[in-house]
């Protein structure tokens, strides 16, 4: 029956199914992730001692721990956070651990104790309607879980559990566990949801992931097809579009670093699994080898181990996760660059399977070579051509970093964030993004979801670093016309001077152009690093420019009067995030050089350094504002404000200087060393002069379409000046 | 003359001086608190490497550097953390390390470095008048610095700069240095501001030790006596006079921990110099020891390596500081404690004196043992009976302590605090104190001294976690009035339950008394440390009375309803810190039990349940009303407020519990475990029910006067127990 109904389905996509109509001849257990192979080798290095071992022992120590306590398998009641979610959580990482004890010991006691809890479940889980919490309406609720999405991640952790006990059980355990449990939570993750299982989105992927492994674990190699092509086989869903799709040409992830981080879990735990049973279909250089880019960008996407926090983030998140931990350990396992040691090491996580014995060893022997993060423009869109994300880093002076966002809206967790840009320092975010609303899993928060005020204000272009017109998000808030529209990368380049990019939208606003270059510059002599931002808006009316900047850290002084409100402070609007935003104070500023200083928490001074060429009202806020349940962190942050203006250019340099510490009692270079800044264009030729520590400095940027390959001079103050490729500082 | 001079003055003061009448007949240099025979064994200590090498090598690469430059000695200009402050502090620094390294090394070239820099503020002290910057109608103007205390910190360092290269000098080169500049400097700190020499604080401390170690290098003896009894040799001011009062019995400083810890330094310097030179006058056994009970009372008074940050304190100053790293030195060098080795490991900074190559070779033998850190009551004021600074801890289930403050005013530094109380908890403070409002040496905020929202927010009552009556702070915020109305400790214990103390102040206000007791109970079973507070508020007539508390973390939810302020935000009130409150939400409580739950920033839960008998209203409130320039933190807080009250008790319990880890996505006991609080008094026996986690504990407590030593018995329930001592715990 099965093997007619899938021949009779003459599609191309199923060129690969004559090879594996039927996976149990081949009857290997276990054979996802960890293969037979693999344990032959963990066993060996288990006993060599070293950092494998000791990762064992100290997993071994923790769940023989929760073996002596009582097997809890609870009827479904509690949402993300609460009892029964966390404990369901808990059950399928100790069900998958303890079956990879048992593999590496071969103590029927960890099999014994996977089994129960199988058993456990095979009982309840006929039992179950959908989950008393899940959403009204909902798509996708689960029964074990709230939502299906958790449901699926059990069943990929769950159905490995099962491949590495399933030798210890009878035929009899087998088909209980089978009938009861598994293949009915992957029919109910498939059949049961085709919204979610065929959707080209990360929930998509881990039911794929859960139900293409069970697939090959119960022989329904039906179900591997359907994971890979979608319910219909038709290839336009399922996990094979998914990397055709949810990854840029060179890895980036459209959601953005923290869901790419989340996402690869089930891509990189599928993937080994494929690779494990059908090595024909060479899954990782499916696409050039996505897989193995997207791990790395991931990497790429970080800045002193946490995530770039764009879009929908939990800003704690970094390369320290589990998920990169097996991203990592999984690159390492197939190319042998030793520069992933060097994460590895920081991640000082060693996984229990045949890759994680390949890291430990090289660990141990101190293989390890310097990870080099890089400047890099990660194309964004299937096809690389919707903008871009861009990272600029440079070491030169100390540890600076600007992350760009000229990129695409990334779906529903993305932002209205157009050509929004972040700096970092010494280790800090120093210009800020507010990454997501969301008390992960504390009940008391909305559940531990996502908070009403995740779309009221942490979506909302005001919550970024980047022009709002007319107190109005980006594509008025609309997520479908955000993913139709995606900025343009204009330019991109990286050279001895630093690091560069240009990039536009037209379409954020009905008749405004919005265009942005920002560089990351090394400045000779005096030893610093400077970002240097020029924001472009032009248009054929009159509107309300604001460009925020939210920063970390407590306001020393400007560099104009304020007028702050005292005894009351209003909310600064009403809709669009700006119901969220207190104003503390305003000054008004015209052609003159307004500086802006903040101390960190670190101790460190920044400041903001703005040419205002007409005139704009600087407006120092605090969120917190129409926020009844304290659901918002009160961070601080200033907007400048152009009124009725047709055009205008934002021009700033934000410098990094000096050192607070009250402890040792010193403080140093309190005030910028910035005294002057000009900027001039000359057909398409930006000039910028910057005064600083009294060193007067010469920045060229080569703005026209087809400069960036040849060599171009121009002249300034009568002198004649050569200047290769988009950008160059000279000492004047 | 001199000696005719001194005998003629015939005081019982002068007994030691006739051992002392001059100094050179002992010739020997250096003998402050380095001696020709530390010399010897430091320069033995650096050729047998370890520790104290290493930090000989670093100090002198550091040196090495500096002598590369040009030496600066400008004009005194600038006000604290300008640059001629900073350079003036950095010369000192110089100098005195130069001069160690000149002793260690016997290198020419130090001694000729700081013989240099010597000449140059010779040729420059004798044109300068009072520094620009001085405070106008200072009494203490500096000349190099725009305060004396700053001086005197120069002439601390530099006469001992002078001394280890006094041999290295020619008679002319000693003539100028002395006539020039150290005798000049010796007098204007003297004679020169008597009111500052003579008075018992710190910088009279500073002013003495200075003064009086220069006596001791250029034989003036009668500076030593000064130094030591005051100008007039009365023994109403002076060194001793210092000791004699501003420590109580235990070493408790009245300024409190962070003033304690700058005070230390001139007491340990010049009481090492006093030794060295004149050790018939067995300074160290002073007052019973009270010098090294002062340094140990300093760690005592740390947590986590943080000071406890009442009065005017700067938040980040802990044990590490240099004047704590030169008491702990000094204290092992005395005592051969290998305790204070364990703190020296944490200070990790080995200093370049004899006492230093002691603790280095102990610390590279391994001789170290733990620090007790202990639960005391640190009696306060001179006598030891103007209340106490109590500290209680728990290491039963993780790091707990409660610091309370039953203790005196602590002159013109000391806060309008009285009964106030922190909490700390897994390493971080909980409930917190604000300190200082300050940003030391910040130019840009009010020249880096103490801002004026000091005076109008920081040291008023409400900006603490005690009692405030009708919006005015204690003693109507008069340092004076303050000074002379100490709380009383009624008792404290500490046993096998935990910690108690019972303090009352019935001068605060006019016809107000407030008592308060506060407790740090481990509960058995169920593993947890709680804090226990019975504030009791008693008058003949009606006020408003309110009780803050200031929480560092985020609001999680609060057991009652709120109204919030969403569009505009109030100030709280017009004066006595409450200016500068803003009022983000209320709610009115009444015959329940009322939690308010936080987050801190560690990811760890925090629970506040009041057990409210007669109706209240909780005030959520934010700082930053009242502050045009950003000086203060924007830090949160609630008031629990009763109107028209003459009498009312406030009770509620502490319950740290969970735990959030969104990077690992874990969220676990994020509600409070308490579930029922009930307390009743019978014939002063305090009877407190508390049910968490399911069981339930009585707490009693004896707060008869004459209870502490006998065992008694109460009955509760129908059922009889016995009371050892101030209280215990039961389980019911």
């Amino acid at each position: 029956m099965k093997k007619l109904a899938i021949i009779s389905c003459a599609t191309a996509v199923l060129l690969f199914a004559a090879s594996s109509l039927s996976f149990q001849s081949q009857a290997a257990h276990p054979n996802l992730v960890i293969t037979e192979r693999d344990v032959v080798d963990m066993r060996a290095a288990v006993k060599e001692g070293g950092r494998f071992s000791n990762a064992y022992h100290a997993l071994k120590a923790n769940i023989d721990f929760y073996m002596t306590q009582p097997n809890v398998v609870p009827v479904p009641k509690d949402g993300g956070g609460g009892y029964t979610h966390e404990r369901h959580k808990k059950n399928y990482q100790l069900m998958y651990n303890a079956g990879v004890l048992y593999q590496i010991s071969q103590n029927e006691a960890y099999a014994n104790y996977v089994k129960d809890l199988l058993l456990d479940y095979a009982a309840l889980y006929p039992t179950l309607d959908v989950h008393p919490k899940r959403k009204v309406k909902s798509q996708n609720p689960g029964k074990l879980f709230w939502q299906s999405l958790n449901e699926a991640v059990w069943l990929v952790n769950t159905i490995q559990a099962y491949d590495l006990v399933y030798t210890a059980l009878s035929d009899g355990e087998r088909a209980t566990i089978e009938n009861k449990l598994l293949k009915p939570v992957a029919l109910f993750l498939s059949e049961g949801q085709p919204s979610t299982f065929n959707k080209v989105h990360n929930h998509g992927t881990w039911a794929t992931a859960g139900v293409g492994m069970a697939g090959y674990v119960m022989d329904e190699p039906e179900w591997v097809e359907k994971a890979l092509y979608d319910l219909e086989k038709s290839g336009k869903g399922g996990f094979l579009r998914q990397l055709d799709t949810l990854f840029s040409p060179q890895g980036y992830y459209n959601e953005g670093p923290y869901y790419q981080r989340y996402a690869l879990m089930p891509f990189v735990t599928f993937a080994k699994a494929i690779e494990n049973n059908q090595p024909e279909r060479d899954v990782f250089d499916y696409r050039d080898g996505v897989l193995l880019k997207a791990i790395d960008t991931t990497i790429q996407l970080s800045y002193n181990g946490l995530f770039f926090p764009i879009n929908d983030a939990i800003k704690s998140k970094g390369v320290d996760t589990i998920e990169l931990v097996y991203g990592v350990t999984v690159a390492y396992g197939r190319t042998g660059d030793t520069a992933y040691l060097d994460i590895a090491d920081k991640q000082d996580h060693i996984v229990l399977t045949g890759d994680g014995v390949k890291v430990a060893k090289a660990l141990d022997d101190g293989l390890t070579t310097p990870y080099k993060f890089r400047s890099v423009a990660f194309g964004d869109g299937k096809d690389g051509d919707e903008g871009a994300l861009v990272v600029m880093r440079s070491e030169t002076n100390g540890d600076s970093a600007v992350l760009f966002k000229p990129a695409a809206q990334g779906l529903g967790h993305g932002h209205f964030d157009k050509l929004t840009w972040q700096f970092y320092d010494a280790g800090e975010e120093i210009v800020s993004d507010y990454g997501a609303a969301r008390f992960l899993n504390v009940e008391a928060k909305f559940g531990g979801r996502y908070l009403p005020e995740n779309n009221s204000y942490a979506k909302q272009t005001v919550a970024h670093n980047t022009v709002v017109v007319d107190e109005k998000s980006h594509f008025d808030g609309n997520v479908k016309i955000g993913n139709r529209n995606a900025p343009t990368l204009n330019f991109f380049e990286t050279n001895a001077f630093g690091t560069i990019a240009n990039g536009e939208i037209e379409t954020a606003y009905d008749d405004v152009s919005l265009e942005r270059t920002l560089a990351l510059i090394d400045l000779p002599k005096i030893d610093k690093t400077v970002a240097l931002d020029i924001f472009d808006v032009t248009s054929s009316s009159n509107h309300q420019l604001d460009l925020p900047l939210h920063y970390k850290g407590h306001l020393i002084d400007t560099s104009f009067p304020m007028t702050a409100n005292t005894s009351s402070l209003p909310a600064l609007g009403k809709d669009n995030g700006y119901q969220h935003l207190w104003l503390k104070a305003q000054g008004t500023v015209e052609d003159t050089l307004s500086r802006v200083t903040w101390l960190n928490e670190n101790g460190h001074f920044y400041s903001q350094l703005s040419l205002v060429t007409s005139p704009e009202t600087f407006l120092f806020t605090q969120l917190g504002a129409g926020d009844p349940n304290f659901n918002l962190r009160n961070e601080n942050g200033f907007i400048r404000r152009v009124e009725g203006a047709s055009s205008h250019q934002f021009v700033s340099v934000l410098e990094p200087h000096g050192s607070y510490n009250p402890s040792k009692e010193f403080t140093l270079n309190a005030s910028s060393s910035i005294t002057a800044l000009s900027m001039d264009e000359e057909s398409g030729i930006v000039l910028v002069t910057l005064t600083a520590a009294e060193h007067t400095f010469l920045i060229a940027i080569d703005k026209r379409s087809a400069a960036a390959d040849e060599s171009n001079s121009f002249t300034f103050n009568n002198t004649s000046y050569s200047l290769d490729g988009r950008f160059a500082v000279y000492e004047l």
